[in-house]
């Protein structure tokens, strides 16, 4: 590990870029040096990180050798260009896209629950996917009282998770729709303001999409349990951002009782338990958005199976789903001495 | 059964009695006469179907002697002030609301899936909730394929389930967004607007909130399958109207092919196919809004488990899931003379 960390964040201007900046400012991040690197079309802009102002560079592949840790976010085809001269030139890649993630030598991690993948680095360690990571910061702390046998996840994703774009698309079509005016489709397939769809990625042999396959894949490959039982149903809902899953969860044997649920819920990192009855008060994107924890609530005993239980969880993709993991995992590298 | 068919509306100006008239006029349901009753606030207000204005008369005891059959959605207080009163004068309510349904002597029917029930009825027939309507449209033509053993649902239910008042306020807080204000709340306990939450009926000791105990039992009534395991989750969307359903579906032993699942939709009335993987389309409430069908889409197989499949739903549940579904009960007792 270099004595002065040489940062870079690649992807500076995209959503989840803009958010890797307030969270390396609010976790005052140790950087000896921070630059933002993205396409052409972003030259010259400029990020605030800090109270420091820094000009957005184009992103070329002799940047690598002056840089020590590289955050990615600007999609797989930029990360799959970049990762060898990266490598070579000895620049760790921290990589939100989907490139590499189910390959064999690279880690997948969310560090309250598999940090210790990162040592087995090759260069390249892949955040996983936002909704994997909401729900696996839920189910983990869960599986640890009693094993866990299948998963039946049903989303309701931000509009934010389909990118800066999007989201100014959502915004038009609500001010559209206030003035009585005729929604305009150019990002997303179909009108999301006052409306719902499955998630618009390709749909697999199996009938899954590409985000369901993901959030089932990811899964297993985190929790190191690749025959885990999942089944993922997702849907992107009219929300700023936060997304939510009404997950249910049946053990091999038996359950937990309630109060033992919210007790490790209570004690685990990164989780916060917002499961009160009487006031009907439960996890709301709202709620959760901005914020670095995932909130828990709704939990009972699943009336319907003597193993199961039900639950409902927020958690905000840009920030745990996203920047936050990523940076969190920097932060597991420096601290292991990893680089 | 008269020759000619006195006719009543009972809770005119709410948002299931606006659409109720539009579903009488629609399907030209055969009345002689129609009335209109409401509170003494609604007094003096007008409504229309089929071309003629209705005053809106005061809701009173001596009005059932000149009505044949009352549609009543006016909640569970008026139809408990006036069943007795009403069967005592030989008018047949039809009723929207919960106050009855769960009682033995009250048939509780979805014409497509137990219309025969009626034939038992004390004077009053009532129509489930919403979100029990459209998912059991869903699941009737699928368990006459195989027996199901356990159904796992998490909802995702439109502002207009709420109320016209919560509609209102849904839009204000829409444009209170779009300019820059802080969302008003006064109807609905959390901003609805860009936000979710958990049904905010009341928890009961199970954990289950007041939808989800009706989506499960009201089913199992329908069904006449009093034990068969449902679990239910039900949270509340920033969509106008129509809801959602993401169902997980397990049978007792195997599961039918995928296409003989799309071919019995296919045949079965009141719902239609809309599972396009190609062109990544499938159910939206936005595409439900105003429709009499319930559109079924996403049948896949399971891959947690090998007697599942899981599917997504959209239905209107101001038609289908509350007005047309009270109107084809009237006209299933017209044809089968139940009168």
């Amino acid at each position: 590990m270099k004595n002065e960390l040489r940062l870079g964040v690649v992807g500076a201007t995209g959503a989840v870029g803009q958010e890797m900046f307030r969270v390396l400012e609010q976790r005052n991040f140790p950087y000896a040096t921070l630059r933002a690197f993205a396409s052409f079309r972003s030259v010259g802009k400029k990020v605030q990180c800090k109270n420091e102002e820094i000009n957005v560079e184009l992103l070329e592949s002799n940047i690598f050798a002056d840089i020590d840790i590289a955050l990615f976010s600007a999609g797989s085809s930029i990360t799959k260009e970049f990762r060898h001269v990266a490598k070579t030139a000895g620049c760790l890649i921290i990589d939100n896209s989907s490139a590499f993630r189910m390959d064999d030598d690279v880690p997948l991690v969310i560090p309250e629950i598999n940090g210790n993948d990162c040592k087995d680095h090759n260069g390249l360690i892949a955040v996983p996917n936002c909704s994997a990571i909401v729900m696996l910061m839920a189910i983990n702390p869960i599986q640890a009282l009693q094993p866990i046998k299948r998963i039946i996840v049903s989303t309701y994703q931000a509009v934010s998770g389909a990118g800066a774009q999007a989201l100014a698309e959502f915004e038009q079509q609500t001010k559209q729709i206030v003035v009585g005016e005729a929604p305009t489709l150019k990002v997303l397939p179909y009108q999301i303001a006052s409306n719902l769809f499955s998630h618009n990625t390709p749909i697999n042999d199996e009938g899954y999409n590409g985000e369901e396959w993901k959030l089932i894949h990811e899964s297993q490959k985190i929790l190191h349990l690749p025959t885990l039982s999942i089944t993922a149903t997702c849907i992107r809902v009219p929300v700023q951002r936060a997304h939510s899953e009404s997950i249910n969860i049946e053990f091999i044997s038996g359950r937990p009782s309630v109060e033992m649920i919210r007790n490790v819920i209570n004690a685990a990192p990164g989780v916060k338990l917002v499961d009160d009855s009487e006031r009907n008060y439960f996890p709301m994107p709202l709620e959760a958005t901005g914020g670095d924890d995932i909130l828990i609530g709704r939990i009972r005993h699943d009336i319907s199976n003597p193993n199961a239980i039900d639950l409902f969880v927020c958690g905000d993709q840009l920030r745990k789903g996203a920047a936050l993991n990523a940076v969190q995992i920097a932060e597991f590298v420096l601290s292991n001495r990893l680089l």
